[in-house]
């Protein structure tokens, strides 16, 4: 099945005439950077605009290309959903795939009556087709609300599970691509979780055990450190400061020495380069989570840092914060 | 020899206390990186003020962290020269190392008498104690000026050798490390240029061939491409908006099509994301000069352009624009 999302170049354009501007911005997601030149030449020449692309790596809403903002007069954000503001416009892009093939391969991977069902933005328009569906098959489907910062029953990020968290539900159904979410709900959840991908039709049941082993790992790594590196990303929606300051307090009460470090992307050569011998990540929760095994040195997340001060036990659905 | 560059504490403090300053911003280039913590650790206990570090990639002073700026009173910027502004301080790095050893096996290699010396800021206070030393030996040394852009006799940057093109001597000694300075050098001058490195005591004649030829083969498959990247980078030093829209013009009067990408790192995957089948990088020269080889699409400079719409000679020494 082609991966093919739907970009609503109409309603851009109803967006630029309906406004005054002379220059846009358009931000896209890795996977739809390459529909940017297309869409950048569309609204050239249809609306007469200059359009810039933002050429940065691009994971979220949380991501927003600042310094491109400051260059343009209204920046297109899409693939994700967010709140609007008076020059961000969010665009969503959701997927155009049936899911019935996939559910119907899905069925014979879950094992229990009450199904919850999480996705992300892509899909969840197809959620209730989705639930339709498998209440034709004899389950029971629930989709949670999530909290203030969810904008869709049922969408989680990659930082945000509060719509599944607590449901009423025996196992867990992912609608979608990749291992990041399913992964990341099988952690905040316990629960089990069943996978399910409508472009490649592949099911599959998460185990999330290989993450807890490389979490536990980190953790005794980071044990006796002496030297801490705290990473505060720019990045709008992951820039936490505040909290940067006062977990290096905590590390410096321990006994320990600690510095912040203010960067965009927290990559491995970043962090090597800093010389800290272990590492608490302030930005995306998913950056120590799911990156562990490309960092030389050991990333935890403010949380896990309490596991270590603290003595608390670690908990898979408390590694967030 | 340990790889060993001053940096002058006692001048940062100084700075410190004259100012009134609470949040220290501290950018370093690669090699110094690891120092940050310490230095950090040196201004918090004696200063009283909070030191924020740049985690980000920095390879000049044409790349000043102003994000990490917008947080700070006062950002030092170390290892690069620059010139200071009310919230910018630029500290140079000097080398600590003697020179006579390497200039004694670099003789061997010297073919000429009278010899053009060049070098960057960290070894820059080391070309008198070096021209003496060969001017010893029966060499005769000339040390350039450089434009305006050039703070010491000698020095190159990445992006400007002023310093030696036109200089009156047969050939070139580099003094320093990597061979990214000589075979620019090399490439700006068509002069015969050896290079000698205090610190690892290696010395050997340059060869920009390699180079040459990796040009010619980006020209070539950058030449028939009809959907054209034009890379801007927002590092400050680098911006060349103006540029990048010219060069939009130029190349849609070809009959080609262009858009523009701005980004802070022209890294190889942006580029092959955005899906140009070639690329103009208006950004640091050496990007398309240096790492044509990790990129997967043609980069080419500014000027290599009109090589190919005006086929014009493609001369070594006009490529960085």
């Amino acid at each position: 099945v082609e991966r093919s999302f739907e970009i609503d170049i109409d309603r851009l354009k109803e967006v630029v005439f309906s406004r005054d501007v002379r220059v846009v911005g358009l931000q896209l997601p890795e996977g739809l950077k390459r529909r940017g030149p297309e869409i950048a030449g569309i609204l050239e020449r249809e609306c007469g605009v200059r359009v810039l692309i933002s050429g940065n790596p691009c994971f979220g809403a949380c991501d927003v290309d600042t310094r491109l903002l400051g260059r343009v007069d209204l920046l297109f954000h899409l693939g994700h959903s967010g709140r609007d503001t008076h020059r961000i416009v969010f665009v969503e892009t959701p997927a155009r795939v049936e899911v019935e093939r996939v559910l119907e391969k899905a069925l014979s991977l879950l094992e229990s009556e009450r199904i919850g069902l999480f996705t992300t933005v892509q899909h969840v328009h197809s959620l209730r087709d989705a639930r339709d569906f498998l209440e034709g098959r004899g389950k029971k489907c629930v989709i949670g609300k999530g909290d203030g910062r969810i904008k869709y029953p049922g969408q989680v990020l990659g930082c945000n599970y509060s719509a599944i968290r607590g449901l009423d539900c025996e196992e867990l159904l992912y609608l979608g691509g990749g291992s990041f979410h399913p992964v990341g709900a099988s952690l905040a959840t316990y629960k089990r979780v069943v996978a399910a991908d409508p472009f490649t039709l592949k099911v599959e049941e998460i185990n999330p055990e290989l993450v807890v082993r490389r979490r536990y790992a980190q953790l005794s790594r980071a044990r006796d450190a002496e030297n801490w590196g705290i990473a505060v990303s720019t990045k709008p929606g992951q820039f936490r400061e505040e909290l940067a300051l006062e977990i290096k307090r905590k590390i410096e009460k321990w006994g320990r020495k600690a510095f912040l470090a203010h960067m965009d992307l927290i990559s491995p050569d970043s962090l090597l380069n800093l010389g800290g011998e272990a590492w608490v990540s302030t930005a995306c929760p998913r950056i120590a989570l799911d990156d562990s095994s490309s960092f030389q040195v050991p990333v935890i997340t403010p949380p896990e840092l309490d596991v270590l001060i603290e003595g608390k036990p670690w908990k898979m659905d408390e590694i967030w914060g």
